[in-house]
Parts: C-alpha cells; structure tokens; sequence
C-alpha cells in the first residue's frame, strides 16, 4: 500500500507482528480456527478461578477509585460470566466462516466472470475500557473472520485482561496458529491507545467500546477508519392503544433487566390519551425495583412520586436503575423527540395501531426500531450471532448489532478469456 | 442525534436544508424519483450546448492554467459525452431502487421476526475536482437511492458544474421533488469544503473523488465517515505461460483505452522466463500508441528504447501515456511487488496456470483480481451498476466499483407481540 505511516514508534513491532499474523490467518483452513477457538473456550472453563482472582484485583482497585456502579457491573467477571463466555466461543465455532462466502456475482455480456467475495479486513484495532468480555469475544470474533486483532484494554481492567490474553495466546499456538494473532497493547498505556489511533496502514479498522466520551475521542482522533459502537439513549413510546401489560413487562425489562449496557431503556415517552391509564401500573412497578423516576411536569400530576427532570436528563445515558418519562400529545411528538435526542441505538413503540407502527419504523431513523417489544434485544446474541462485536451506530459499513460477516471486508474476483474493453 | 455540531456557519442553511430535504426523499416513491431522473436525461440532452460552452470555459481556464494532459480530459464534456451522461442517468431510473430492500431476516426462537433492510444514508457529502461528469453522476444516483448530496466541485470545473446543478435542480423541482436535494457549495470556495469535512452530524458520509492529494487530505482532516475512492497504481503481471495474444491486447487496452483514469494500467510485470517471448511485441504495440516505457535493466536488455526506471516510477499512477515494467523472477516475486507498491485498486494476471491463478487471486490484497482480463473492466457500468459513485480502495462498507446500494445503509426492523429478554 502506498501509506506514509505516520510515526507509531512504540508500536511498530507489535503492528508488524499483527500484519504478518493477518496474512496467514486470512487463508487459515476453518477447521484449525475453530479449533483454537474450542480451546480458547476450554482453556476459559480451565481457568476459572484464576480470571475470578485476577477480575477481583481490578473490582477492588475500581472501588477503590470510585468506578461507577454500572462500569463495576461491566468489569465483573463472576464464574457464570466466564462460563457464558466460553459457551459463547463455542457458538463461534459453530458459525459459518464468513471467508471465501460469495456475496454476488453475474456473468458479464462479454462473458467475463465476476464475483464478490468476503475477506478477512486484516488486522483489527479495538480500544476498549472496564469490559474484559470484550477480550475473550473480539479475539474470538476476530479469529473466526480471519482477522489479528489489537487490543487495548484500558488500566481499569489490565489483570483481567493480562490473564485472558495469556489463555487465548496459549490455546492460539496450541491449535498451531501464529499467537500474535492476538496482541495486547496495554503496557504501552495511554500513549499506546494514541498511536494505535494514527497506525494508518497498519490497523485496517478500529473498533472503540465503551463511555461516549471514549468513543467521540476516537471518532474525532482516528486517522484509521473507525466503526462506532454507540451509546444508547433508548426509548419506548406508549402509544394510545398500547396493551397495558405489554407496556408494563416491556418497559420494566428495557429498564431493569441489565440497565448497564447500551440497550437499556432512558427515556419513556407516553401519549397523553394513555398516561392515565398505563403510568401509575408502569411507573409504580419500575419503582418497586428501584428506579428513580426523572419525569416532566404532567408525568408528575399522575405520579407524585417522581422526582422532576431536567433538561439534561432527555438527552442522558443514564446506564443506572433511573429514567426519565415525558407525555406527549401525538406520534409525531414522540418522534420529534427521538429524533432530538436519541443516539440512533434502539427504539420501541408499544402500540395496536398498525399505522402508527408503521410511521415508527418508517419514521424513526434508530440501528434497531421495534413494535411491542423489549429493546434489550438489540444483541448479537440475541439476533443468532454468536457474541456480538458491538452495536453500530454509525451507518456506515455496519449498522445495529455486529457479527462475524461485518468483521470482513469484500474484493471482486474476475475471471476472463483474453477479454479487453471496447 | 446527540451531536455537538462543530462550526460550520458558513453552510449551516446549506446543510440544514439538506437534512430537511433528506428526510421527505428517504420516503419518496420510486416513481417520482425515476420522473425526476427521465427529466435531468433528457435536460441535459436539451441542453448540450449551454453545457459544452461553460465547459469551454472551464477548458481555457485550464490550459491557461497549465493543467496536466489527464486532468484536461477528465474535464472535458463534449456531445457524446453529455449524451453518454444523459443515457447512464436514464439506465439508473431503470435500475432497482435499493431502498426498502430486504438484506436478511429471520424469525428469533421466541417468535420475534427480525428483518435488515436498506435505508438511504440522508446526507452524502462530494468533495471532487475537474470531474463535471462526477456532478451528474452523484447527483443521479444519490436521488435514486433516497439520499441528498451536497457537492463541493472545485474551481476547475465551476463553470461546467453551475450549468449542470442548475439543469438538475430544474428538473427535480418539475418532478415534484425538494430541489435542496442536490446543492452546490462552489460558491463558499475551500473554506466551504473544510467546513464539510466537520460537519459531523449533518452529514452522514463524505465521499471525495480526485487526485491522490485530494482524498488524502480529506481521509486526514475529515470527521465525517469517509468513502475512499482511491488511486490506482495497477499492475498486470505476465506469468510464464502466458497466451502472447492475450499478453499484448490486455497490457495495451488496460494501458491506452482511457489513460487518465484510475483502473489504467501502470506497472508490468513479466516473468523472466516468458519475458524474451512476450516483451518485445507488448512494449513495441505500447510504443506505437505513443507510450513511454519506463523499464528496469533487465527489460531494457531486451528492449533498448525503454527509459530507465527511478524508484519512483513503482509507486507513480502516471494517468498518462507512461508505463513502468520490471521483470521478476517468480510470481512470489511479482506478489511481493505489488504488495509493496499498489494500491489496492485492480490487478491482472495473464496466465494459463491454474495454481499460479488461483494464487494470484488469493494472494493479491486489491479491490478487484483478475485473471486475463483487462484493467479497465473495473468499473460500475462495465459490472452492470449503471453509473458509478466511485471506486472504493479502502475496506470498510464498500470495495470497488460503488453503485446504489454502497450508497444506502441499513437498519433492522424488529416485530414483536409483547416479548421481553429472560
């Protein structure tokens, strides 16, 4: 490639190991990447107790540094947790490898013979922070599309990943793979993360998760092209002919059942003909466990009990046990609101009326927009995935939850007789 | 969208009015986008000589101006290729509209039926230079595939490109259509298209077509996700079975049929053992089209009237009647080669050799591999897109020729009856 690189001084050799991994691992046989994917798995399930010690170092230096209740929730790696990890790297295993698979292709007038294929991007960059998961599911993901991966983890999680890295590297060379087919760049710190952001014609895409803030600073920083995994500030409108236990069961699962991650409902809004008689049974079962209510002025009028919302709170990611709750007058209300304040991650409508579906999904321009239910399946996993790389938010390249197929890139192959263009 | 605008005060209205315009064409029928379509057709063939005599301008300005050879044709519009523009914007009214299209769905396990489908991006950005036909182009395919554009033209070609906006808009406003669906920002000059590069928020993706210089400088500066539409430093390597037939017409159509463009052939390749066979009657046809042959020792051995070749020539996109050609010892040789100094965009190999073939194919890293075709077949309109928006030389989101649906993204509708996540 005709690249200046740009000065990544510290990071060269470890980029130029990833290069050189990507190009053998990009014509890797399947059978030997899910068989270091099945040990990786196996090695996790080996391992528990070690990930739990050296999980509990970092939950105990976060506490320490006063790390938010959902950030501690999203660093905590329990043995449940490291279980559904390795299941969910046999999963991949099982997937269909997206390498070689033809995306279209056509018979030219002249007889030409075109195809598109996917191939491995080549090396995956991906700046994370307080989510060891994140480690385990990228290499997977990454192994399986073909891809060497770098990773940068952030000091909040460093034992943690130190350890899981050391597991997936061992499994790599065991399963006869290059093992700087998964590197991690954290000893190089902050500086690090600075560099891998300018390793044009190293890095072929860079992947960030984690805080808003962490991911405005890579949009805005990259050099390398960058997909977005977003926040979320998710919505559920109830809509006048909303089914009154859908709107119950749906709201408090979008709120309460993980309300750290990223599809976790922050705002409910609710037409005006429906507030009084869905509100007090709503409300009144997210208070029950523990939700704080942020709610506008009519809100309040049918629920006392809430506390008033501020301006801030309609644009807030809260990823905590609070919501904040607006009536409005009308569908396009509501979406004028979403489309003031959303992220463009996920957003539900809780309706009977197939118009008014209709217009929600036309309408609101979200990754995900969905009808009666819970926005807590915007997932990977959810969707039959396998472990998801992250909800896009961003339109290009990859947009909602991201699999296997949007870890690859395409090329065109072309097969002729001597052919020349007239 | 929480988007902290960056500051764009110039062409703030500009932008504004192209989000507004975003929104009622995401939902245009595909009638009335096909009418507005038929109406720029057939404006521009109304129109020929108004064209031909702003482009006249441009021309003079040009040469006063001591553009180089290449840039002068690419701006050129003469009748036949009004004409050429005027039929490939009535073959996009004929093709699929992308919007709404299925990508893939499925019903989940808990009866959730999920669907992925095509949605415009809303705003695209172009920021091109001495390209009037780009106008068009973009322009027509933008409005097929539900999307507003704003363009950024250059000076070059300002002449050209205020006759054809105005056609443009003309004819969408006959149409029924938001006439700010296609706007220029010519008159802002540079700081117009700086301004565009931070419009993050407003514009969803900006795609800059033009020299090296110019889409390095926007992938740099650009915070707004960019579509790379790259040089062409395109190689055909000759492998030791070539057919000589095939060798000559394919390293002669791919270097002289239209030189300034960036599927032109650039480098040769030949292995030393067919290079006695092959060079002579290859180069002596290019000599005869009135190319210059930039040559390395050992091919000068065999062809005398060759200039000898500095470092530099490997890694120049001539765009003119030049070529560079080196023997190499192997087709290891002639991969390592190309991986050093392409740039992704095309590559062909003239063979007989299955193995060596399939290697090729495999081993080569570009947007389009080829075996025994000419170069200049990468291109959307030779792969049946209708007019191209570019070809992409980056990874992400699109590779290659470009057509309507590179030009869409994605989002996933999710209907449920009342389900929440267990």
């Amino acid at each position: 490639m005709l690249q200046s690189p740009n000065d990544v001084a510290q990071l060269t050799p470890t980029l130029e190991a990833a290069r050189t991994a990507s190009v053998s691992l990009a014509s890797a046989p399947t059978e030997l990447k899910n068989k270091a994917l099945k040990l990786i798995a196996q090695a996790l399930r080996d391992h528990v107790a070690e990930v739990v010690t050296a999980n509990g170092a970092d939950l105990a230096a976060g506490v320490t540094n006063g790390l938010r209740d959902g950030l501690l929730d999203r660093l905590k790696l329990d043995e449940p947790r490291i279980l559904a990890l390795a299941d969910s790297v046999d999963q991949i295993a099982l997937l269909t490898d997206p390498v070689g698979q033809i995306v279209r292709g056509s018979s030219l007038p002249n007889g030409i013979k075109i195809s598109q294929v996917r191939v491995p991007f080549g090396v995956i960059g991906v700046i994370y922070e307080a989510r060891p998961n994140v480690t385990v599911d990228l290499a997977a993901l990454a192994l399986k599309s073909g891809n060497a991966v770098v990773l940068r983890g952030g000091s909040a999680a460093e034992n943690s990943n130190r350890v899981l890295i050391g597991l997936v590297q061992a499994a790599i060379i065991d399963a006869g793979l290059n093992p700087d087919s998964v590197q991690t760049i954290d000893p190089f710190g902050r500086a690090g993360a600075t560099e891998l952001m300018k390793a044009r014609g190293y890095v072929d895409v860079l992947i960030p998760r984690g805080s808003a803030t962490l991911i405005q600073t890579v949009v805005a920083q990259s050099q390398v092209p960058v997909i977005e995994t977003g926040a979320g500030v998710v919505h559920v409108f109830l809509d006048e002919s909303a089914t009154k236990e859908w709107a119950i069961e749906i709201v408090h699962n979008s709120k309460t059942h993980r309300p750290s991650v990223c599809n976790a409902l922050e705002t409910l809004l609710v037409h005006r003909s429906a507030a009084e008689r869905l509100l007090p049974a709503v409300l009144a079962k997210l208070a029950a466990s523990g939700v704080t209510i942020h709610a506008d002025a009519r809100t309040r009028s049918i629920y006392p009990a809430a506390v008033p919302a501020t301006d801030e709170d309609w644009g807030t990611e809260y990823m905590s046990l609070d919501i904040s709750v607006a009536i409005v007058d009308s569908l396009d209300e509501a979406i004028a609101h979403i489309r003031r304040y959303s992220t463009g991650h996920t957003e539900s409508i809780i309706t009977n009326d197939l118009q008014n579906a209709e217009r929600f999904l036309n309408e609101v321009d979200s990754a995900a927009v969905m009808v009666n239910t819970s926005t807590r399946f915007t997932d990977g996993g959810e969707f039959g995935f396998g472990a998801e790389v992250g909800i896009s938010t961003q339109k290009l390249h990859a947009r909602g939850p991201m699999g296997l197929p949007e870890l690859t890139s395409t090329k065109w192959i072309v097969r002729g007789t001597g052919q020349v263009r007239a």
